[in-house]
């Protein structure tokens, strides 16, 4: 099913759809009696399925996308239709005709940045895009970095912006396998019965290219940003995070890179399950909870929490959009633009997790590839062994580049008693 | 010393002052070089003094108040010379002349918030009057409470809004002295050598009737906000609260009661500390951190954290207003209005600490004050005991009003065995 929605604001307005868009038609008819805006029409690609929302005789139902795009009366568009074929022809014919549009389209507005600035630019009468809804659910990220850092430099904007994931990993926390939880989350509907998207990171990817428009004005293809996704993670990792005061939380990071001076360097976009060290604002963040945390030169760390999905949380940030509009205090969707340098050869400290047959000589073995590397290690973690043919130890690293901790890895692989994949993740600043 | 500041808004404007008007005009002269927004006069009371900021030549230093506020060239004055005399002049001058104000002065909006809504009322042009930097520092709480729950029911706004008290409860729960840290404090230059409005609350309830305001629409008199410091607060409580997986914060709550149903009841508003689970997004605020965390019908739980003070975090909030008003993005300073009945009766779980000595059926003599009060015990805590002459134990209990809580602790206070004033703070739920 797919459907969109629009209205009018100022006197009237439509509205319309799904879960999200009935949200959205309950909430502004129920619950904000405002003269500046009221849902007119709802566009539906099924007319005969029944809706779990009233809609009101005030208001037509269609499937027509015609019946919506190409009615003056209507100035604003509300997209909650999802993908990236259809709904992408409505909010650009939308925008060229002057329509405002709101939509929680992450992956659309990722995958087509270019042409959708490009189509507010070109539109006659200024429309407004307004997406808060896209990232972090009901969390105002998007309002927030719109406006709230304009005198400000962002050094790092870091979040958890996938709540599937964040609730698999909660439960791996306490215990759970990664097959289990994944089968507990689809049988209660966070995860779909292809889990790629969530598990492999692909929709943080989507989300932290967003927020990285909006702390740096740079545009990051979403293909060149390094996604690793949760899948390879152990309970060995949880029990050694344990022992690190850490957790493990997939993360979106934007950074700047330290190249002369701290923070001066290329921005790095990559998306990897991170170390988190419990006492951080992002280690608590629990079940399918959302967070963003933005490092800046003025504020330090701010750290923005809440629910990251549902109905209502993603429909109130529609509505914050919608009524931001009809006040006509809707800043530019992508204030600010800049041409920084961009590297996929990010910098942290780093966990790394070797899998060996236990023996003489292995951690001199380990030092020299560290070395020959140019990585620092900070510490080596070895848990009870319980067979010493498959040991689990793990060695953390001072900060180093991605490109150094990879040919560290690649060294580490080489070595006769290495017996797996050797796994590794950045670990998160205190 | 005062000072307080005044731009113009396209093609040039003006800023400066102290601390803070530092902060701004280093910010809007060397970070941002917009066009919208320049410093063009800086007012200040002695024109001598050194300033720790280096004021460019397009910008005039004047100790003249009239030479700024009759300028017809500036159109938008910063207020950030504190206080609730002359810089309550300056704001309704300055709005009456037409002129946008922005400021960080949350005791004046929290004493005037009346005359100053009227002021803005009745100004030609419909000046913004923007306030982001007068509660919680850098957090953009004030933003988020204007444009972001329009078509929300927020049940409760609760926060830590200032940093002082915050860094004592953090080295108290360390186990440092109240008199200690109180001192030290002062030395770090946190706590004034008068520091009556941090321990005891008063800048607290400034902030939480102004987010109070913004959350429900209603006008609080300050004067009738149940207001609680942390002097009373012992290392006894810190232990209690320890046993009970708590810290112990200073917390400013708006929020409704429950009368027919779920939060349809008056408007609480009230400043006290609170018992707060550690494992809460409030519980995890370290040092002189500030955080607000606001419960609706559409997000649930969602909280912001940041730094709550200090020059830069200060400045970025105002310079983010003026850039919001250069851009025409400013929405109205107060939008909600509306007429819920008040009442200082809150409901909450509560804590009791109780100083007594040891005895025979001194349970059962509580328990049956408990029922009188109409309170229900949900918990009885006693630490070990080494002074059966003074032994501090305390009670919990369920969801009660304040008034019962009141009348609970009255009749303890007629016990024999009752030794000292009898402590209550209420409980934060999970």
């Amino acid at each position: 099913m797919y459907c969109y929605s629009k209205f009018t604001l100022a006197p009237s307005a439509t509205i319309g759809g799904g879960t999200v868009g009935g949200g959205v038609y309950e909430l502004l008819t129920r619950r904000i009696s405002s003269p500046l805006a009221c849902i007119k029409k709802i566009c539906v690609r099924d007319l005969q399925k029944t809706r779990d929302f009233t809609v009101d005789p005030t208001c037509t139902l269609t499937d027509s996308l015609d019946d919506v795009l190409n009615d003056e009366t209507l100035n604003c568009i509300v997209e909650v239709m999802g993908g990236t074929g259809i709904a992408k022809d409505v909010v650009l014919r939308a925008l060229s005709s002057g329509k405002h549009v709101v939509t929680a389209n992450k992956a659309l507005i990722a995958e087509h940045l270019g042409e959708i600035q490009k189509a507010i630019g070109e539109a006659e009468g200024s429309p407004s895009f307004a997406y808060e809804a896209a990232v972090c659910g009901a969390i105002p990220i998007i309002n927030t970095l719109q406006s709230c850092y304009s005198g400000d430099n962002i050094t790092s904007v870091m979040g958890i912006c996938n709540g599937t994931t964040n609730f698999m990993l909660c439960k791996m926390e306490d215990g759970a396998d990664y097959g289990e939880v994944l089968k507990e989350a689809q049988d209660l509907g966070f995860a779909e019965a292809d889990p790629t998207a969530d598990v492999e990171g692909h929709d943080v990817r989507a989300k932290i290219s967003i927020l990285a428009k909006l702390a740096y004005g740079v545009t990051v293809p979403i293909t060149s940003i390094p996604t690793t996704g949760i899948s390879s993670i152990t309970s060995v990792d949880f029990e050694y995070a344990k022992s690190m005061n850490c957790t493990i939380k997939l993360i979106g990071t934007a950074a700047r890179t330290s190249e002369h001076g701290e923070h001066d360097g290329p921005l790095t976009v990559y998306v990897a399950p991170k170390m988190v060290p419990t006492s951080h604002v992002m280690g608590g963040v629990g079940g399918a909870g959302n967070a963003v945390a933005v490092t800046s030169a003025n504020m330090g760390l701010a750290a923005y929490t809440g629910p990251g999905a549902g109905r209502y949380p993603t429909a109130n940030s529609i509505v914050a959009d919608v009524m931001r509009i009809a006040n006509g205090n809707q800043g530019p969707a992508f204030p600010k633009t800049a041409s920084l340098k961009l590297s996929t050869d990010y910098e942290s400290s780093f966990y790394i997790r070797i899998s060996i047959s236990d023996g003489l000589g292995i951690i001199k073995s380990v030092g020299a590839c560290a070395e020959s590397s140019g990585v620092s290690i900070s510490q080596i973690l070895q848990n009870a062994i319980n067979d010493r043919e498959a040991v689990d130890f793990c060695v953390t690293t001072e900060i180093a580049l991605l490109s150094q901790v990879k040919m560290f890895v690649e060294e580490l692989k080489k070595l006769s008693f290495v017996k797996k994949e050797v796994m590794f993740m950045p670990i998160m600043e205190e």
